[in-house]
């Protein structure tokens, strides 16, 4: 089997030995004579399984009691609306930054809901950047404030979160679990699972309890947190297999250890944006240096003809999916928790020897 | 490998073949180096698989273009709510037959979006069943009439659907795929994959494209249908594995022959049946004869503690999933599609046997 190095920016690479693993079990899990596609959610089998999932976020990500853990489905699409229907408590309003697409299609959502504000927008803005924390025009007394922690299209990334009087509801799904962060700060994260979680098809949400408590009562009862929180997100059949893999990605990031990966990521990105900042302009970055993202490198090269030959060329070379996204084009890395560092190394030889063949 | 007996109501059994083909290809997909979980929902690989699946769909259900093909998240429980807040019309009423569990958590999601009149209700009657047509007690001018084809807990089915003047709509989650019906007299269906098309995490919704154009343009963008039908349900990343295995699924079917598969699984059913008819008594079916389920027999033995101890011995002989739902007890016997016909003639034999030492 050759593998390619995948660059996509989500379904994305997922680690080899996870994937070893699951092949292994795949027709007989754990002896219990059937696969885990097929075991009942309420079966002792996939209940060990869900646990572990829940467990291991919990202790990788240092979550107290007061939070619950979260294995939902619909995306951070579904969460758009969610978080507004649960936590914007009626006649305020909740506060939003605009740092790009997909922070922009949070916005989009709330906005038929309730009150929205913008607090800051640089959604348009290139170089593409996150907001300050300085230039947040907070309202005061709103139900929380929703920042997007990593533009996966732009690759812009917030480096330090605000410090805020209100909960922080963050939109983590292109980077949760890549790098150090306080939860407690937080009143809410979501993450789709498809970058550095998992398979699609699964959401993770964490959650403060006591922010939902008073969420309307004739909500969806699919669309209340409570709903999940008291059935341990088990009201409904769950995406089982998709938390199977999300089980076994969080067992290999413990027998790593999350400061090895913490490190390794920011090794990765520096790596690629070294070499883009040695190109002579060549290669250009695409975000502000202040908020380049460990997990979306973006950048351009001097003439779209060249980023699509640089594209067709590396795509036979064996890197997959860096083809930036159809909205703003040029060329992303995306360089989740799952991509090997030699992956990295190889593609930065590669620009090296394109700048130097085409340049 | 020893393969069990899996008589699960959901997640339930699936084709060996296709576990086997799901194990082969896992780690490496159609030589692309990487694996399906991997792969970009909008790259090559993936979009043939989302192809395929649909493909198989209509080709299977005959399904005109007039309707549209989804593939969803959130199972029937988030269907509850979509089909009326797309379907019902803002100053009209929908109909809802009440035939047990499912059909009451339907109609509980209904009542919070508009104007819900119950056209039957025996939901609650022991031996259970589900409404004849002629007791239905139509609204004139319902936006639609809603039933739930297959009661999965309590093993009563609809043998035939009822005629009539607005579009018909039904939770077909326990016996899609599972015998013949004729798709141009519904208006919408709806089933999670995970009976009879494959595992959890998905939902298939088969809906006539001009009956949701209307629907409320401030719905959230994840629930209204015409988002999924004007993107071919890539409005954001779908579930891809459970799609995937679903068009593997599919292709089994299409194999084997619908006619035989359907007729396998009368064939099956009447296997349990005739022996819960000669048993004398001493295992009572739980439907009224003419709604018994094809897909979920439920019987009772004449105590609790025998059913107990069924269920006890049974899982030591390598039948799983016999216990009856905790809502209702006594012992259900799960057969979709996948479950094999052998595994049914040896439970006969074991109910005989456990009969002649217990009875």
């Amino acid at each position: 089997m050759s593998r390619i190095y995948n660059f996509n920016a989500g379904p994305a690479t997922l680690p080899l030995e996870v994937l070893e693993t699951a092949q292994a079990e795949l027709v007989d899990y754990a002896n219990t004579g059937m696969s885990i596609l097929e075991a009942s959610h309420r079966g002792k089998a996939y209940d060990a399984v869900h646990e572990e999932a829940i467990s291991n976020i919990r202790e990788l990500l240092g979550i107290s009691e007061d939070y619950a853990v979260l294995l939902l489905q619909g995306g951070a699409s579904m969460q758009f609306s969610m978080v507004p229907m649960n936590l914007l408590s009626p006649g305020k309003t909740a506060d939003y930054t605009n740092s790009g697409s997909w922070a922009s299609k949070a916005i989009e959502e709330a906005v038929k809901v309730g009150n929205i504000h913008i607090a800051a927008n640089c959604g348009n803005e290139i170089p593409t950047r996150v907001p300050n924390a300085e230039e947040l025009a907070l309202t005061p007394g709103a139900s929380y404030l929703h920042i997007t922690s990593n533009e996966t299209i732009s690759g812009a990334q917030w480096k330090a979160f605000p410090e805020v009087d209100r909960p922080l509801v963050a939109d983590m799904s292109s980077d949760i679990l890549s790098r150090d962060f306080d939860m407690s700060k937080f009143g809410l994260i979501y993450a789709g699972a498809q970058k550095n979680l998992g398979p699609s098809g699964l959401t993770l949400v964490i959650v403060r309890k006591d922010l939902v408590e008073a969420a309307p009562k004739n909500l969806p009862t699919m669309l209340r947190y409570t709903t999940h929180i008291e059935t341990n997100s088990l009201y409904n059949t769950p995406p089982c297999f998709s938390i199977y893999i999300l089980a076994l990605v969080t067992r290999w990031i413990k027998k790593m250890g999350k400061a090895t990966l913490y490190k390794q990521n920011v090794d990765k990105a520096a790596q690629l944006y070294t070499a883009i900042d040695n190109s002579g302009g060549w290669y250009k970055g695409t975000a502000v240096h202040t908020c380049r993202s460990d997990m979306n490198v973006t950048f351009r090269l001097p003439t779209e003809k060249l980023e699509s030959a640089f594209v067709a060329e590396a795509t036979k070379a064996g890197f997959n999916g860096l083809k930036g996204h159809r909205s703003v084009g040029g060329i992303r890395a995306s360089i989740y928790n799952a991509f090997p560092t030699q992956g990295v190394t190889d593609l930065v030889a590669f620009m090296n020897d394109f700048q130097r063949t085409n340049g």
